[in-house]
């Protein structure tokens, strides 16, 4: 502060009416920002000497944050996961990598560079994802701000405008000024005046003129919000011709591509962590006292009197762990084929929740071409079957680039590519590719697909229920049977995100919490501190 | 590649109608990207051993760059600079750095550490801007992704929603609604019949549902895309209550702050070196072979026979400098000031240029309190004199960080602060800061201003000409007068921007080729190689 001390300030700002005054009006009005969030659920802590046995099912995300704050509550816990790796969905691949898809393994042969990386589950962060974020900041994670949405990348439908690849900032201005047209033609002829006064169409009329850049006679002519067919540096910009209203009428972009951006999971700004999504796995297991066993298959889970029992093989061998209490990320359809002794209602719940079929295709490209293109990350819409291209928004200007090629979540076009080989797979999302970006194939070094569904240990991502089923099944799994809890993001009502996985794991820890008070009023339980 | 050679995959993609076949429809159809950007002019390269010199008036962006084009091509170039730094307007502040305002010379007290700084000029990249992002490529200059926008972030004002900071995501979503629950209605009412056919009313509709979210009879009743009064991860998402349109149009939003992010050279993904914006001055001043004289005042700019004739004053001493030509970067508002010998309707163009009045506040907080309310980077508008506040998107989740809390410019609104000591500004700003985030003040640990229109040898940012004065007068200054040459985002359509001033450099430069041309064929000039 240049010439008075910070308590000066602070008593200057006060008798102004500022900081505490400010802060008591705004509660009296409840417009204060959304209540901080405070951390995970603390466990219970356990006696010294007394330390109860958990066994976690998966070292996915949930059954990472779960260990880590059994942990802390002074818990043993022993994580046993099928794969040869830990992190689940959160997969990086990089050179050298495996994707163990079955019967398709598949090495990644990207360059050996830490940065060229291919993030093959979630890859964005918003910034109310704030358990997620908790952990960042608490395991060390670093992370950046990562393009999600790109106003130069485009928009492609084989059936809309020829064809011919849009500019976002083009649709989405031409959107806000056709919109804003019909809005100024309506108040215009009196057609809003049983809705509002007169003095409110005025401004309707005002409003919409701005909203949408209309000319002072209500028309939509193009805007130099989309950019300028001359050279605006050095002349006045002129707008671009517009989009007819039936030829946008007529596009695919209404939803996918238009309100992509708009969702809430997806508001800007996005981030990730530096280095790679498996930046979060590897802070979790930085911080874990026991590292997961690993390549070890769950065969039988058991609610015993005071227990849990299960049964794994590793290496060809059976090992039986009995724990106090266990905590299941593994995917619910596979329960199916584990022996258990659950309750009729319990297993039909688990049978109940379905694979997701979510596709992705990473290409090492020799050159970022995009960037030449303005396109600096963000991502390309199509309605061929690869429906996104994902440009990279880290290391810019760097010589290459690994490229998003494909993702897709929808079922039918998702099967198309997981018939295919690898190859195959490469050469369809190419073709697609060169629909935007004419010379895609050229640029192209290698690649390598993830058809989530046909991952070993996975069999899917983005799991779902019916409305019935959920209606049914749901409350059944939030709750733990016996001392069985089920987690992961196929226990919320965000599958597919970390966010998902750790509000299970939160829930779970709750459901402990009660089940450890009601315990000890039993006299129960003696472990706990 | 897996089990297929770059050619295999070439061949394939050839003979299925891909590369090649695509490459050269695209063109027939005229849809080929923007033409790539083919780098800045070459100038005419001197024949070895014939220097021929240039004097350069002041080390901002298209001083600079102008320097660098000249020494590539054989010339000899003095960089003259009045100021005790290179850069201009490209000022970033840390610890220790001086704001030379007249009368209040401000010393920075942030902390003493490299990422906590201020960038008090340009802050900002957007993908077209084609020229400097060439510069950042070609001198090593390493960029990051910029939050611009945060859909989390606030619009305030005292006299709309009751003075309560709003959403921005729901302000965006509510706008969308209800316009969209308009459109809507007046198709409905067969208000479009005569517009359209009743198939395309038909997509309208639908279309309007889409876009707004509205319930299937039309209504908008909020939407979970502007996020959820639930816990959404473990329930059901429950959409907030929407904006009332009444209020919607009585707010005062429409254009900045709700079309702020709309406009072209905002659209997203914003960028910025990392590290600070002056990374792009020490990378022109890495490769430049002579340095800038600094502290070095012109006072006299005289056009001559075959050469120009700079007199500077430097440590009260008076030097003439004998030069090919001259390009001058001095603000042109200055230029009435400095002896010359240039043509009434010159001079009276120089004149024409006025002062804009651009204004910022950064202020170091002691902690990063947005990121708890969700923010991470992008602007909160506010219908008070600080106009915006920005936060950091960069070093996410550090203890500290520097929040811009005014940027204001508006030249009225600017004079307020301008005439205020920098602490008062500092409470006013905190008052306002205080509006939208209760308790802004008891973050701040010291703050440093910038009024641009009191800076000692820039006295402006953000110049501007009257539109009669434009048409009088651009087109004189964007040609040379005799071997003088006038840069400088002030000779272009986009002051206040780097990128205009690399325009206005290019400009010029290409001037020379056409002067270097004419002089060669008239035999004059024999540097030429």
């Amino acid at each position: 502060m240049l010439n008075i001390t910070r308590r000066q300030f602070l008593t200057y700002v006060g008798a102004a009416g500022g900081s505490s005054a400010l802060l008591k009006t705004s509660l009296a009005m409840g417009i204060m920002p959304d209540e901080a969030y405070s951390g995970p659920v603390k466990v219970k802590p356990v006696a010294t000497g007394n330390k109860p046995s958990v066994v976690i099912l998966g070292a996915g995300i949930a059954g990472l944050a779960t260990a880590l704050e059994l942990e802390r509550a002074g818990f043993h816990c022993t994580i046993i996961e099928a794969s040869h790796r830990a992190g689940g969905r959160n997969l990086t691949v990089r050179h050298g990598d495996k994707i163990d898809e079955m019967g398709n393994t598949q090495i990644c042969n990207f360059d050996k560079a830490e940065n060229l990386y291919f993030k093959c589950g979630p890859a964005r962060i918003p910034g109310h994802h704030r358990r997620l974020l908790h952990y960042c900041r608490a395991l060390g994670v670093p992370l950046q701000i990562k393009a999600n949405s790109c106003k130069l990348a485009y928009f492609h439908d084989d059936k809309a405008f020829g064809g011919k690849p849009v500019r976002q900032i083009e649709y989405h201005a031409d959107v806000r000024g056709l919109m804003s047209e019909l809005v100024w033609k309506s108040a215009q002829s009196n057609q809003y005046d049983q809705l509002m006064s007169e003095e409110d169409v005025a401004k309707l009329v005002k409003f919409a003129q701005l909203h949408g850049d209309l000319t002072d006679a209500g028309k939509y002519v193009g805007t130099e919000r989309a950019g300028s067919v001359t050279e605006r540096m050095l002349e006045f910009p002129q707008p671009h011709a517009p989009i007819e209203l039936k030829a946008m009428l007529d596009s695919s972009f209404w939803h996918g591509g238009l309100l992509g951006a708009e969702l809430y999971d997806w508001c800007e700004p996005l981030m990730e962590p530096t280095g790679g999504m498996d930046a979060v796995v590897k802070g979790f297991l930085r911080h874990l006292k026991n590292p997961p066993v690993l390549k070890a298959q769950v065969k039988k889970i058991y609610n015993r009197e005071g227990g849990v029992e299960v049964t794994y093989e590793r290496e060809g061998k059976f090992h039986t762990l009995q724990a106090d209490y266990c905590f299941n990320n593994i995917p619910a359809y596979f329960m199916g084929g584990i022996e258990n002794n659950f309750s009729s209602v319990y297993q039909a719940g688990l049978d109940s929740i379905k694979r997701g079929h979510l596709f992705k295709i990473a290409y090492q490209m020799k050159e970022r071409f995009w960037e030449k293109e303005g396109i600096y990350g963000g991502i390309s819409y199509t309605a061929d079957p690869i429906a996104q291209l994902w440009y990279p928004s880290h290391d810019i200007h760097a010589p290459k680039g690994i490229l998003l090629g494909a993702y897709t979540w929808d079922p039918k076009v998702s099967a198309k590519f997981e018939t295919m080989s690898p190859s195959e797979r490469l050469i369809a999302g190419a073709l697609s590719g060169e629909k935007i970006h004419p010379g895609f194939s050229q640029y192209i070094e290698n690649g390598i697909s993830i058809p989530w569904a046909r991952m070993n240990h996975q069999m899917g991502c983005g799991m779902h229920m019916s409305p019935e089923d959920w209606d049914k099944y749901f409350a059944v799994l939030q709750q733990p049977e016996g001392r069985h809890f089920m987690i992961g993001d196929q226990i919320s009502h965000h599958s597919g995100w970390q966010e998902g996985a750790l509000a299970s794991s939160e829930q779970a820890l709750q459901q402990l919490n009660k089940l450890l008070s009601v315990n000890l009023s039993h006299g129960e339980l003696s472990h706990v501190a």
